[in-house]
């Protein structure tokens, strides 16, 4: 899309890659503590990221001498810890692409995702062992696990090595290599969308450029006084890009494991002095809810805490005046997906306004950030103006932005046009570039921070002789945000046609709707579609019930 | 530098250029103010970025019609105006490229960067016109002026055209093109070295990393709601890069053409409100004086004022501390030159240390900043630790640091090595990238903020029949930081050699040196260099005097 240069600057061509974060680890930022969550007792591991760039070189040196060459994938399944800390450095500083697994998936889409991505290694966390090593039979390019943690494993078919003995091995006269700032970094699948998980793969220079748009203190704003608490795990679009922004910044980085009950998160920020946190609603609600219950002991520890950026799913405005009022926690919305990383908008607070003024902002999607932009474009596929009322699908354009997708490039080519992401969201954008999204695109549902595909759903439920058709819609929930709601049409009249234990194998458990409302026949649009906006108007009522096996 | 791309990202191919900045102002910040000081009375215009991106389209279409072509150069020699705002957005985004004359430089050294530039247009402030019209004769390649502003000017032997007229012409359906963001953006010469001045081409894209760098919360960190005043020439080192970090953020803007002693500048922040400046630390210690003279009112009327990061020279830590007391404004330092753009180190605060531990840092050079890399190497070529007391040169790299000299690739060849910018500055940096300068290239005299070239006096000195062999140094000087100190050696013993007139038709008024010591032989070093250090010893003394025309 770029015209010729004419005449070339005469800048350095210093490549936007993460070597250079390893280098301002050891070079500016070297005693920042990167602290991780080892149970929810509290009990933590302490270290530096002078060590995590050290033990990073280690790593790398260690994954060359086993053969490991830039282009080569290696997945991670493992939960927000130092060691995926440097596996993230380690692994993509020195060429190869590392493939974040979703272990939220289910067990069929994790195989499906290893094999599309061809991972020649995984790294996996001890206590997911259990998960993981079953299906390594399904996974022919898999040569190798390496093992986070001292705990027992099962057998597995291929050799296993423990992450420690990698990361700490001496690195001889091993150095990064010099990487092409175009060269891919990581590889994260989204399951946003109907069908089989796409891979968004992330160029070094697209993770750096995020890394310094998110930077600004209008955008994730994170100083190096700042003490971190990653709770958005690191296989979802990157950890939101904080693995990156905090190193860069020098912020303390807290790593809670898998540690995110309220009761583990109070106590994780009173604590290590939390000033700085994301996320999705639900755990900060569950804290709210924890701290209500402790009184003003369990309110006093979390003093430090300054600032939440939470996305996902839309914030709740009680949300955001419980946090001010009841902790002074600034609490804002950001905007984003894995196919533009997690800052394409976010909803600063203004001191000139008053509260009210500005708590009109804070739940909406956000302001979109520096060096991204957006055109809303209608049914007709007409561009619609930015005027706060015009209703679109946000298509977003710049250098963080996915640009296809992995090994989907023709396949996937609806999903762009012209040069630009079409979202799926369907929002409005006023005169001054304030995003909000008003709908969604018809297949999916977000539940706890978490897509489930109605598509995927209902391709299931279809294959149960008793279902004739069937639609999936998401249900407004208070404490999901959205839980799945199923319509059936059955081919006899039964009084139960165990649909739930018909899913069970199929899919996730979470994503198994509580309700299975039987109708007559699923309504359709003049065009003959399925009318899921009509079916969406019926669910009007919410509750709270906890739902076993939602995501945590 | 760069390896091949073995598997490349799959991200979009967007470029870094300043036509995103254009499409923001209008998108997302078309009704932040821009406002332009027009006298020393308050008198102001304003206007929006809207209005600015609007201007810029019009301007470029103009420009385009009189056949400027991308990577023409066009000059400027202008104050901080919104006419030169849109100037520098209209010339860039159509891919031709700005040109900042140094007004301050000598009428002869204009000359020859605009012959050496070969600027095809040069656009002149009004109230410039007498001095630049003279020279035109000299200027081959300038075939137009445009003026800003409606006084009257001087005939001219080329054309000349009001820049309002080109910037509020109709611009049909012409459109900026899409550039490469390795394309030259903007030319900027230093006359901080020896010899003839020397062209730094920036690109979009180190123009645009470099605001992306500056955004960051411990960097600038311009936010959305600050009012920013530019009080740094947009001739040096592009304004200190605030005219793209301003609009990127979105603050007001607050441009105060030449009215920038301590009157104006109070009555400018307190009837703009100004929130955040910049500037080389003599106005500032200007504007102390005023407000200690003007009691609690001139106080009152700076309240808005917040931050204040100072640079060009060494922060007084008595102006640090001043501030803060009296003003309740934190005042920083921040290091960079021509070369590597103003944000190289900024000296952040850090809310959890104490007053004074924070004031050991306020006043060094800064810790170095994200994306910016720096290496210590001694006299022997041997590269330094980092441990905050061995002494080197500063070198740099990175995406916002020049990799050469405009045309003079070959020539300058050696202000570069293996890839890195020799600074010239010497100085220490610890373990955690805290930089502190200890000393500057024996050829550099710091005065207000400028550079004067002690070869150059020297050289002109030369010139006199009577001088048999002088040099010159830097004298510390309260006001000035520093000014120039000649010891002279002459070949007769006359009363008074007339020296400073015989520099006055050579040099730049404010190069010339207050004092001419005589001595009976310059001390040389074991190696036959004079010995500048041993010069600079012998002057202890400092005054306060002012010094007709010196930098205002």
């Amino acid at each position: 899309m770029t015209m010729t240069v004419t005449v070339p600057g005469l800048m350095q061509d210093f490549p936007l890659t993460t070597n250079h974060f390893l280098w301002r680890m050891a070079r500016v930022n070297p005693r920042t503590r990167v602290v991780t969550i080892l149970d929810d007792e509290g009990t933590s591991d302490e270290t530096t990221l002078g060590d995590v760039a050290d033990r990073s070189l280690r790593l790398a040196a260690s994954l060359d001498r086993l053969g490991i060459r830039p282009g080569d994938r290696i997945g991670t399944v493992a939960w927000n810890t130092v060691s995926h800390l440097i596996a993230y450095f380690g692994v993509m500083s020195m060429g190869a692409v590392l493939h974040t697994v979703n272990l939220r998936l289910h067990a069929q889409q994790i195989v499906w995702t290893v094999n599309h991505a061809e991972d020649r290694i995984l790294i996996v966390d001890d206590n997911l062992a259990e998960l993981v090593f079953p299906l390594l039979a399904d996974m022919p390019t898999v040569e190798r696990i390496v093992v986070i943690g001292g705990g027992d494993v099962p057998e597995a078919p291929v050799p296993v090595q423990r992450f420690d003995a990698l990361a700490d091995a001496d690195p001889g006269d091993y150095r990064m290599p010099e990487l092409d700032e175009r060269s891919a970094a990581a590889l994260c699948y989204t399951s946003g969308t109907t069908g089989d998980p796409k891979g968004v793969l992330y160029s070094h220079r697209s993770i750096a450029v995020h890394s310094l748009i998110m930077s600004g203190s209008d955008v994730f704003g994170i100083a190096k006084h700042d003490v971190v608490l990653a709770t958005v795990p690191m296989f979802h679009a990157m950890g939101w890009g904080l693995p990156f922004l905090a190193t860069m910044a020098g912020a303390d980085l807290v790593l809670p494991g898998r540690h995110l009950g309220a009761r583990s998160l109070a106590r994780t920020i009173a604590a290590h002095r939390v000033t700085w946190s994301t996320g999705v609603p639900t755990i900060w609600m569950d804290l709210l809810r924890h701290v209500d219950a402790g009184g003003d002991a369990a309110r006093d520890g979390l003093a430090p805490l300054r600032k939440l950026i939470l996305g996902g799913t839309k914030v709740p405005e009680d949300l955001i005046r419980r946090f001010a009022r009841d902790l002074d926690v600034e609490v804002i919305s950001g905007w984003g997906m894995t196919e533009i990383f997690p800052g394409g908008a976010v909803a600063a607070t203004d001191p000139r306004l008053s509260t009210e003024d500005n708590l009109a902002h804070q739940t909406i999607a956000g302001r979109i950030s520096p060096f991204y932009e957006l055109r809303l474009v209608d049914d007709e596929g007409i561009v619609q103006p930015h005027d706060g009322r015009s209703r679109g699908e946000i298509q977003m354009r710049g250098p963080s932005v996915a640009g296809a997708y992995f090994r989907l490039e023709d396949e996937a080519a609806d999903r762009f046009d012209d040069g630009w992401l079409r979202t799926g969201d369907i929002g409005t954008v006023d005169a001054e570039g304030w995003v909000t999204l008003v709908d969604r695109s018809k297949d999916m549902i977000k539940s706890g921070g978490e897509w489930i595909s109605s598509a995927d759903l209902e391709s299931a439920l279809q294959n149960h002789e008793l279902v004739a058709e069937c639609a999936v819609v998401g249900r407004p929930d208070d404490r999901w945000s959205e839980r799945p709601h199923a319509f059936v049409v059955l081919t006899e009249d039964v009084p139960d046609a165990n649909l739930k234990d018909f899913l069970a194998g199929q899919v996730p458990k979470w994503w198994i709707p509580e309700e299975f409302e039987r109708i007559d026949a699923i309504p359709r649009t003049t065009t003959g579609k399925f009318d899921k906006k009509l079916l969406r108007s019926r669910l009007t009522h919410t509750d709270d019930r906890v739902i076993e096996g939602a995501p945590a």
